[in-house]
């Protein structure tokens, strides 16, 4: 089954301790769509302006993503974000963000877009996403948001999250939108605010998933090379409903595995700047490191050990 | 088989977001020793002043462990700790250490500590580990260290990591130890460091384990109710060695599965201050959490879905 997505399509200027550059293709919903791409049919809701060329263009059309919903706006400039890493590259800096065409976006759905079964409203404006997710009956909804929404449109947010299946949001998301140190007792809180299931992204420690009567941890991929963390949790979001999509599956065991994808997605996304590690990869690559996250988890039950006292 | 741990038993003073101890028991040998009691025969070698009454002597005498080898100097003081966490329960603050009788230390070891096959050097000064590992002709050796000792005693560290088999540190430790950020490449800097093995305890984010070519994540057991995490880290070194000891085994699976008794003894440790909750549990409680923690890491394999492009 296919994937809607929602969320900015943009130019970034990145520095980390192993490069810099300027104005490469960026945004949330670019990375989601790309990672997503490798598993099911993807269709991209956003807005750009008339700095987004050919080039980039290419970047959703060789991987067949649908971009017939991304509206151009002639005379603007698209959404641009800067920002800059240091060695801990868990946490990214941000220099400065314009919203451009973001500032005034009003979505208007295609008719094929508002019968999507899967929607992911990537992080931006919680009113935005309510917007889309009321104008698409999807079978399943997932979402991402950031501390500034947090912070700034609590209530809009509090909205949306009523009508959200899946939220997927970082460690530190998570702690501030429950008002909760704790991560254990945050994810309950949340998980009475509307999601049933909650994807908690923690950078090179993994993932966690909690649901009221189940949790599940799974590990990062063991990298030697990051390179630019930046698209990492929009990579891993694309994995996720890439594979969950893809197979239809809803069971616990399905969002078990579509978490290793993720986090599959997510691993490749830092080897290189932008989304050029997504666009060069092969099937049996992902397949590969998907294998090796089961070999790196496993162990075999034993009975406890107990010393005769 | 039993194990012989040298390392401090001391009184600690620490404050937490949910209570505050004075002088209470504590030391990386008295952690250790409760934890691995639960599998197998402990020998402590250590050294307390006079303020170790029959209070503290009941914790190691309850548990059959065995202080022949705990030296008792009359006139002066135990070693003490004096600290403090914040709600980022991952960082201590120490605020006062007092070596008292661990400056002046000489391990002197009776016949049967020297033929104990399981050895583990808790934190202390190198040369003490050193001194010890060379009394001892142990089976396997694993140790621990911190950040002072990097920094202030490097030549002498890395003389005692040449005779020692596992390195367990924490993450930071072992970025500084290798003088690299990346945790991968660090553990294979290490690796050339002596240890064949090497554990890295990352709080509440698990553990990871590495060798030449295999590499383990685990994660922490979640908790909702993290009270005091003084002695986590040696908990788990604790549960990790009586593991390996009681079974007698060193193979990769055994290693994974010490891992995974580490891991639940340091998520009892932490729900009390000192050594109480360890004080209080049952073989049952043990093996619950060691069954619920393959539970949150189990996955099924499953191809990847691909997308017919």
């Amino acid at each position: 089954m296919s994937i809607l997505v929602v969320g900015s399509v943009a130019f970034d200027s990145v520095k980390t301790p192993f490069g810099e550059r300027e104005h490469i293709l960026g945004g949330a919903a670019t990375y989601f769509s790309v990672a997503a791409s490798f598993f099911t049919d993807v269709r991209v809701v956003a807005v750009v302006g008339d700095d987004f060329g050919p080039d980039e263009e290419t970047v959703f059309i060789e991987r067949s993503v649908d971009i017939t919903d991304l509206e151009r706006i002639d005379g603007q400039k698209s959404f641009h974000w800067k920002g800059e890493y240091g060695y801990d590259l868990n946490v990214a800096q941000t220099l400065d963000t314009q919203l451009n065409v973001f500032a005034g976006f009003k979505p208007k759905l295609s008719s094929e877009a508002r019968e999507t079964p899967y929607l992911f409203l990537a992080n931006i404006q919680p009113e935005l996403q309510l917007e889309v997710r009321r104008q698409v009956g999807a079978k399943l909804v997932a979402a991402d948001t950031m501390n500034y929404w947090i912070e700034n449109a609590r209530p809009e947010l509090e909205t949306t999250l009523k009508e959200v299946d899946i939220l997927i949001i970082n460690d530190t998301e998570a702690r501030e939108l429950a008002g909760e140190p704790n991560l254990v007792r945050s994810a309950r809180r949340i998980l009475t605010m509307g999601p049933k299931r909650l994807v908690v992204k923690r950078g090179e420690y993994g993932a966690v998933m909690f649901t009221e009567n189940s949790y599940f941890s799974a590990p990062a991929y063991p990298l030697e090379d990051v390179f630019d963390p930046t698209g990492a949790g929009d990579s891993f979001a694309g994995g996720f409903m890439g594979y969950l999509a893809a197979t239809g599956a809803d069971d616990e065991n399905a969002m078990r595995r579509a978490i290793i994808f993720g986090s599959v997605m997510a691993s490749f996304d830092v080897e290189d700047f932008s989304c050029e590690r997504l666009r060069r990869l092969t099937y049996e690559e992902i397949a590969g490191r998907a294998r090796r996250l089961r070999q790196i988890t496993h162990f075999e039950e034993s009975d406890m050990p107990r010393r005769p006292m």
